[in-house]
This record gives structure tokens, sequence and C-alpha cells, in this order.
């Protein structure tokens, strides 16, 4: 790759100096302080609706004048109720628990030193996202919660819209009296700029990308900041020849068409061959019904066939693809074991759901999948910051460092480790 | 950089193949069964002990040959009595909670799902270290404890033993009925089998490398698999102005000298300009005699002259040194500020330690310090996996994410959310 340009190099630094300084300061905060700057924020984005609107107009009409499918300017588009919901939740936000402080543990040693493992912020964490610009009020709200300063790159599509996201929150924490740059937007700069601050190692202490499949992977594989990779999922329902055939059809068709967009919607069902003649053609049937384009082995093609329902043969490819849409793989297995290894070789460690009323499968099941989280007859849609009660969420990590699944506010921090002695020394 | 070679590419993709299918069988081994194991490992090193140190000699031969400093000949030889020691670290092992199938916490939502969070092993974790064989056998005990298979990178210094070593145990494994490659050996291939070891992202979960600083940068920089960074070490005591002197004549002296050559030694004194007076004489006098090359900044330096103590005047790089030998840096500062500023600067987020009886400044010390470890009135040395009761240590993270400090078992396991229900779907 070529090298990137001094002037982004310096650009980024710059930025992440400032960015440092802040985040110094948030970590000094009380809780009872940041509360009440999330709520300004939250106000001072409720007395900008307008201009947040009309920002984002502009982004409307130049990805309209580019041919913007309409489904992604849904994603991009602010309407007053949703600029409200966004300054909603920062409330929400300022109103659950502060990580920062918590003692995770600690105890007192034989010698009489006090030790104890402490939640501190990280200090600054830099998000990298695409076109939805709620993202970028969420993650400063995340952000200033768990005390760290945010350095903000959403994608150029939604640039007039973050610009004035972004300058409504840093007046509005300018006129209560906190350093504006704990928001801090990197604007413009093209590719290079993201390289910088993928490589700001020494300044930006965790990088969080969010997105699409390749923007997750080109910040993986680039950066030399510590990254959380989040939100791949190549999901599976596994109905097992033990299942509750009723329960199987409704965990099958929420997991897919509940929210088809999202990185928790199955993609794939497999099914166990000994109840496959039952189970499928009502299953088929019922997602077809729900406008779901099937991909179904040789097996469940015969099953499609004699049920009247319309398919595709299923190459490898479609078992190896998150659609993020109506389309869904359809499988026969042999086995538990043949689903368990279905999983592992497709599956992307996300969410995986097995539906059985044997309890022997079902412990294999949680026991050799590899996931960030397995469900026992539960949809694969559950695996969710707010499902799970955790009242916000900035990513589901899919890798095993750090965080695992949903991540909340714990996960924005980091620990250090309080030893307090009289004189202590090492013998 | 140039392209790593496709043999090292895939002779490191076949070993992590082999780790992986047995790191699959580890994760499902009870801990009796794992404890079995690791006393069997043990009782067969004890058998070897002739053969282990017959190999021992042929690498002390080499690196005689080659000019190798006896400290680092020190460090590479293993005597009987130390190869019986590292048995016994196994036997320390097996006597160790498993932190496999620990529940970090759960709950039952409000739809009546219940959720927890369970620590499952990593899968498999690479060890890239210099000369120290002892590590092979470490890393091995520990990664099977933890339920992953490991993947050891030694120096070439160690080749001979730590081939020995791996065959002793691979053979003790398959003796007890266990996958031989729960340890793998990365053997030779140079420079490139690293780099091929780096970027075996999907294949390994985990790198962790031990060694210098020139290593740990290379590891951290160049790799695509997650890594924690261990081990570099700049730390500091300060003596504040309201130190018991007599306590931070021991602390400094201590954190210095007890054991100069590893990560958590002192190697920068800050003292307030209050006391410096009263308590530099004595602790550069104290110092000097327990041979510690002193890098005295201008004021410092004047003390030293005063009080006929042999000094070399400071540079700023010295301050950014770490020696890991009897050398420290010393300075003088006008208040805690410029000393957390001086800290801020130059060091490592290792361990930095405060000698006060001020709470105030023992507040702002614990409160701002960014570090691992922060210590008040204790040496900067028991920032240690043994000395904090964990009974055994991989290494000291001096990143912010997943581990920071001194990390042992339950920083080799991962996370998995098991979710059960029954039939529940999303509305």
């Amino acid at each position: 790759m070529s090298e990137i340009s001094p002037e982004a190099t310096a650009t980024v630094a710059e930025l992440a100096q400032k960015s440092r300084v802040a985040a110094r300061e948030l970590a000094l905060l009380s809780r009872a302080r940041k509360d009440e700057v999330l709520r300004g924020l939250a106000d001072a984005l409720d007395s900008a609706i307008a201009r947040v609107v009309a920002a984002n107009e502009e982004d409307l009409e130049r990805g309209r004048a580019g041919g913007m499918p309409e489904s992604l300017q849904d994603r991009l588009r602010l309407t007053p109720e949703r600029v409200a919901a966004v300054g909603d939740a920062l409330r929400d936000i300022a109103a659950l628990p502060d990580p920062v402080g918590e003692i995770v543990r600690g105890s007192t040693l034989a010698n009489g030193l006090q030790i104890r493992q402490v939640r501190v912020p990280m200090g600054v964490v830099g998000m990298i996202y695409e076109a939805r610009p709620n993202v970028t009020v969420d993650a400063a709200g995340l952000g200033l919660k768990s005390g760290n300063a945010v350095i903000l790159r959403g994608g150029s599509a939604a640039a007039s819209s973050n610009r004035v996201l972004v300058d409504v929150m840093r007046e509005s924490l300018s006129a209560q009296g906190i350093n504006p740059d704990a928001i801090g937007l990197l604007d413009g700069g093209g590719h290079d700029a993201v390289r910088a601050l993928m490589t700001a190692r020494g300044l930006v202490d965790l990088l969080i990308p969010r997105g699409g499949a390749d923007l997750i992977q080109s910040v993986v594989l680039n950066s030399t900041v510590p990254v959380i990779e989040t939100g791949i999922g190549n999901c599976h329902v596994y109905v097992d020849r033990a299942a509750d055939l009723d329960k199987a059809l409704a965990i099958t068709v929420n997991s897919k068409t509940q929210r088809p967009s999202v990185c928790n919607a199955a993609e794939s069902l497999l099914v166990h061959a000994e109840v496959a003649d039952e189970f499928l053609p009502k299953a088929l049937t019922d997602l077809a019904g729900a406008s779901v384009t099937l991909h179904t082995d040789e097996r469940a093609s015969a099953i499609a066939t004699a049920a009247g329902v319309p398919f595709a043969v299923a190459t490898q490819q479609d078992f190896a693809t998150e659609y993020h849409s109506l389309e869904m793989s359809v499988g026969v297995v042999d086995s538990i074991d043949a689903a368990l290894e279905h999983v592992r070789t497709f599956g992307s460690g996300h969410t995986e759901a097995i539906v059985t009323e044997d309890r022997a499968a079902a412990r294999r099941w949680t026991t050799e999948v590899d996931a960030a989280a397995v469900m026992v007859n539960a949809s694969t849609r559950f695996t969710d910051g707010g499902e799970f009660g955790f009242g916000a969420e900035i990513g589901i990590s899919t890798q095993k460092l750090h965080a695992r699944g949903p991540m909340a506010l714990p996960e924005l921090t980091t620990t250090k480790w309080i030893v307090e002695g009289d004189g202590h020394v090492r013998i």
C-alpha cells in the first residue's frame, strides 16, 4: 500500500492530540456532571432540529443526484422526529449507570498491600462508520458517559449532517464548560485520512468500525491501533430432530424476517433430515409467503419442488453469504455433528441458534459452537444490547479479545490496578 | 514489506489447522482431566531431565561459539534443578482454579429468556518469545489449563531445548490420550515463518509476544491476528513533598535494584523540589552504593556533586530509556503536576509509584496516571501475577484492550453468551 500523505498524518495527529487533552479532563468528571452534560446535549439537539434537518436535506439531495437507492436514503434521512429520538437516546444514556470507577475485583494481599482493579476510560475512541447519522450522536454520547473522547469518521454521504450534528454538540459542550474536543470529527481528507486514523498508534486507544463487511475488514487488516471487529453475522438456525416444530417455525421466520438488514438476522436454515419432510414444506411456504427468496440444497430443493415453493439451487457461495435481505440459504443435515461442522465452516461467530427439546443436543450446541451468542429455542434476533438489558449498544463484537457480543458502556472502558501500601517493598 | 513466502504461509496454515482441531477437543475436557494431564506432563519432564539438559547443552555450545554473553547464557541454561522447577510449575498450574465455565454475569430477561456470559477458551494462542526455554513449558501449561491449543515460537538460540521440551510434552499428551497438537512448535523457517504466524487471521485467535521492546513492537505493528502487548516498562517512582522519606528510600532502592532486568523495575526517580535537598543525598548515595549508575538532571546533578556521588548528566533520551539494568534517571520536579506531566511524556503505562502521606496527592496520582498499575507507598516490583495472588502469569499487558496488567488464566479466555428460551421470538 502507498504511503499515507504527511498532511493526513499531521491532521489526524493534531486532532488526536486535542482529543487526548479532552479525554484527560473527561476522565475526572463525576457521573452527575456527565449526565447533566448529556442532557444538555439532548436539549441542544432539540433546539437545532431545523438546522440538522436542513443539513440532512443537503446530503439527501446529493444522494438523490448520485442515484442513491431509496433504502440508503432512508438510512440517511433525519426527520424532526428522528432528531428528537436521537436526543432522547442521549437522555437514556444519562440514566444508565456509570461504568467508570466500578471495582471489578480486589483483595488485601498477605503482606497487607491493598489491591483493586478499577474501571477507567479507554482515553480516545475512534469510530469509523457509514451513512447513519444517528451513530454520530450515539457514539458521542456513549463516549462521553464512559469518560472517553471520541473521534468520529462517518461516511461521506452523511457529511453535511454529521458536520452540523457535531457542531451543535461541540457548541453545547463549550456552553456547558466542557472542552469541545471531547467530540472530534475527522472531516474530509478521503481514504488517506482514514488510514492515518487507523495507524495513529499511541494517540488513539481503540477503533470501532461499524458498517459493511468491506469496511470492517479494511479497518481490521490495516489498523495498528487496537480494533474491535463488529457486526459480521452469518447466523444459522438449526432445527434439530428433537425440535418442537411450531417453535422452530416461529423462530425461523422471526430470525429471518423480523429485521432482515441487521447482523443478527439469520441467513441460513439447517434442518435435521429426520424432520425435514415434516418441517420444511410448511417452513419454506411461510418463508416464501414472507417474500423470502430461498436458496436450497439438493434435498431441500426436492421438498420445495414437492411443496410448490419457488427456489434457487444453493451454491457453496450461498451458504457463505450474509444476505442482509429477504434471502435465505436452506440445507438438510444428517446429524447435529453435520450441523456443527456446517456452522464451523460457514459461521462468522456471531449468533447460532438450535431449536430442540433434547437436553443433550442443546448442551452440545451451547458447548461446541464457537460464537458470541448461542441460542436454544430463541430467535437469533435477541443478540442485542438493548434486548440483553444493557440499555445502549455501540456495536456487536464478533472478535474474542476484550468484548464478545453486544458491547455497551463497560466495554468502552479498560481497567487500572490501584495498589496501596505503607512502605511495602518486595523481598 | 516483501510478500511472505507461500511455503511459510502453508506451513503455518497446516500447523494452525491441526491446532484448531486440538483446541476443539481441549475445550471439552473437564477440569479434573486437564489437571491430570498437566501432572502427567510434569512427570514426563522429570523423567526426561537428562535428555532436556543434553539438548540445552547443544544450544549453550552454539551460543558460546557465537560469543553469547554470560547473562544470556544464564537465561538459556537448563540445569536439572531448573527442569524440575519447570515441571513443578505445571503442578502449580494444575492446582489453580479452571477459568473455563465461570459465569461472568447473567440474568433472566423480562420476557423469560435466560442469558449468561460464560468463560470459554480463546482457541489457538500463539506465543512469540526469546531465549528463555522455561516459557515453552509455562505457556503450554497455561494454555492447556485454559483449554487453548498453543503454537510456540521461541528464539532460535533455544531451538534444541525447545524442540526436546515440546517433544517430551507431545509424547506425554499422546500417551495420555490427548491430541498432541494441543502443543505445537513453529520450528525454523526464519522471519518469514513468524510473519506467517502474525498474519494467520482466522486460524490463530491471539498472539502474545514476550521479550524485548523490538520484538514486541514488531509483532504489534505487523500482526493482523489480535495481539496483547506485554512488558514494556518505563516505570517511575515519584517522591512527593509529603513523602515519608524513609519509606521513599526503601521503595526507590527496592524498585530499582531488587531485580533490575525485569519490566516492573523502576527506571526513573522523580523527587519534589521541596524534599530534594533532604532526600536525594541519601538516596543517590544508597543507589550508587548498590552499583546503580545515575543519570541526573541539572538540579539532581548539583545535589550529587555536593554529596560526592558520581553521576552522568541525563539527556531527554535517558528519561525515555528502559535500562533493564543498574542504571536510573533522576529528576527534580516542582510539583505533582510536573511529575504527572513527566510520566505522561515518558511513561509506558506499566507501573507508576508515588510515595506520599498526603491523601489528596495519592488520590490525584491514582486517578490521573494512565497506567496498568499505580502504586501508593509500595515498590513498582509488586506488579506481578504471582504477587497479586493469581498463581501464574503469562505476561504483563501494557495495552488497554482485553487485559491490562498481570495476565493469568482468565485473561487467556474469552466469553460466550448462552441464551435459553422456550420458543422466544422478537416482537
